[in-house]
């Protein structure tokens, strides 16, 4: 195969995770080890800043800098929501790709994101222009194909696991046998995120925390729910609830949603743990509900992030560097489990088109027959993920994280109107 | 002094805090060094274990569980909101301390609980048997008066200016001029929690997150909040903001309560960060506006909390101990700063009476003349208390937690109807 030789961009887009620059630190740090590669480049916020040629040379940021990517929640290039629609943008990110003899594309996002680098993708191959576009995954939902898990995910459910086990001992010391405490989680179509907070259990310990965990994939049943809180009550004195953003209803209608859906037309949901607490307080006599929403802090809690995902996170942007080296193109890094007992993760391949655009469920066996619980096969999956913590640089009692200098690539080509 | 021999007992009292169990292990630690001391007991529940004889033998917990509490968050030995109110009640509580020889008796609360123990100590003196009490600070809200601070105060806002500092690095990814994103912390009457978020602001930027904190000191101004969320918006991109849930519009009502109040009287608060997401959604245009509520989470966030809090719980711990030995009695433990540049911290004591039920507010010359940031003197009071990080043991990626044993002491007494 030939040595493709050029300049590498990379870009982040969609909802940032407490380990997305743990990819752009392993996309740099492979790339400086290919003398094809010349440039090494950023778009700042994703496809937003490629259309507006706002490019910086992230091999002028200081190495210190780069390392403390490795921990660095958000998105150090910026990000967006944005979705190239109309044919004129499709060219002017080719353009901008020319200009700046751009060979290797590395986005790093979730379904959306994927699927624009796909189109970029196939576009350039029809237009004759030599470029390599490889996706590497990030999504807290954890729900893309193709791939065992998705990097961010598993800082997510260390963080939730975490706060639910330590809500646990608060709740645990409050409990008269009428407080229900209610921890409304991330996920939109699939528990994932739910899911994970069933780590906080012990070992053993099924009448641990979280009591009852409610999941897109199981429609809510409000006369269930309202025996189910009773008896937990009953036995434990407190009953500690998480439900997923996304719950459905009977009928597959959001349990809370309100009108506004974002650029991508997906619903914006919230409240499914205020409607709960609305239920539950109104059916249970006596009861005290308090809802925790953690919202966005769920997707950027580095303080409790998994070093196993940002260990992996560092390794897709690595192995993207790579596959692209090794002349892949159109194609997302995958992480591959190992089949012996002990974890080991290596990385694979998917074609782009297989991974945008659908949608990893969470397995139905791998819930348990209550529908509020999950058993022994999702722990065995999701148990190795959160292994390990990340000792943050404080400074002032606060942690420090990375701020990239951002120095700007020249503009050589006329302003674009987004 | 004439030496007392006789049992301790040690209770805990009102919301759990990250470092509540610090100061009983402090207790402890401190009363195996006296020989005066013959049992050490913990009452469930606070006084409402007391009322029953619900009594448990900590001196038969193991070493390793008694350690392990310094970083446990949550109150080990339960807690209530109970209120002693009949005279039968207080009679009860004699008549069971008399049962088991209890002679010091340590209640680690807030303004309630130091209440609590003020009326137990006075009644004891009153009937003429001999009982030294002495109160433990504890409470997020620092609000309790003749103490620099609180212990668990540090812990909470370390919690959220982590928070807040994490969530920065993710809102800044985002904002494209259209983001707000709020944070509702506790703070029921005074602005103590709220206040310390702008401990996320790295040291000369006084444009870093949170960029507005509503307080409860400073009655909302609708129009002034439109205003600044327009100007902030304009100059960094996205805005965040942090609210204390008691904030107060112009007449001093709470901008958002409902209606059901706790068994003290307290309103019971929530959705100050909904109510204010409303009102910018609605007169903001184009604007995307999301709500964290960390809930009960920022007052058991042990994986977030501060070392010197945690010392200083325990030192809290040790000195009630050492001041009962000493014949004190009918105090409580107040924590006192060096006047050097380099922070220090004492014990001292103040009476019961003058901490029961009152509060301390947040000083109005802290917080700058635009109401919504905290000046240099502010930062300088609550810098230091946040300094340090405690490693947690985990375990399956999650920490492990002090569970005591809870050995039973025998009941002697007939039952008692609470």
């Amino acid at each position: 195969m030939a040595e493709l030789v050029g300049n590498v961009l990379v870009g982040q887009s969609g909802g940032p995770t407490s380990v997305i620059n743990a990819s752009v630190a392993g996309i740099i740090a492979e790339a400086l080890n290919h003398e094809c590669i010349e440039e090494i480049y950023g778009t700042l916020n994703g496809v937003l800043g490629l259309l507006q040629e706002e490019l910086i040379d992230l091999a002028a940021e200081s190495q210190q800098q780069i390392r403390a990517l490795k921990h660095t929640p958000g998105a150090a290039l910026g990000t967006c929501r944005f979705k190239l629609k109309k044919q004129a943008d499709f060219d002017r990110v080719l353009e901008v790709f020319k200009a700046h003899n751009i060979r290797y594309f590395f986005y790093i996002g979730g379904n959306d994101s994927q699927d624009t680098a796909d189109k970029i993708s196939k576009l350039a191959q029809a237009q004759g222009y030599e470029l390599r576009v490889i996706g590497v995954p990030k999504t807290i939902d954890n729900d893309l194909p193709g791939t065992d898990h998705c990097p961010g995910y598993a800082s997510a459910i260390k963080y939730i696991a975490t706060s639910v086990r330590e809500l646990a001992a608060d709740n645990e010391a409050m409990g008269q046998g009428d407080l229900v405490s209610i921890v409304e989680v991330m996920g939109r179509s699939a528990g994932w995120i739910a899911a994970g907070s069933a780590l906080a259990k012990r070992k053993d310990h099924p009448h641990d925390p979280p009591h009852l965990i409610y999941l897109p994939e199981i429609p809510f049943d409000q006369a269930k729910c309202i025996e189910d809180v009773k008896r937990v009550l009953k036995r434990e004195k407190f009953c500690q609830i998480v439900v997923a953003e996304g719950l459905v209803d009977a009928d597959g209608n959001y349990f809370a949603a309100d009108a506004a859906t974002d650029s991508f037309g997906h619903a914006q949901l919230g409240g499914a743990g205020d409607a709960l607490a609305e239920i539950i307080g109104a059916h249970v006599p006596g009861v005290k509900v308090r809802v925790a929403k953690p919202g966005l802090l769920q997707r950027c809690a580095a303080h409790a992030a998994s070093k196993t995902d940002a260990e992996e996170a560092f390794l897709a942007g690595e192995a993207a560097v790579e596959a692209a080296i090794n002349g892949e193109t159109d194609k997302m890094v995958t992480l591959l489990r190992g089949d012996k007992d002990i974890y080991s993760c290596e990385t694979g391949l998917a074609p782009l088109s297989d991974v945008a655009n659908s949608i990893k469920k969470l397995p139905r066996e791998w819930i348990n027959e209550d529908g509020t619980s999950m058993n022994f096969q999702f722990l065995r999956y999701a148990q190795p993920l959160i292994q390990g913590e990340i000792t943050l640089p404080h400074d002032g009692g606060v942690p420090v994280f990375a701020r990239l200098e951002k120095v700007r690539v020249d503009k050589v080509l006329p302003a674009y109107e987004v």
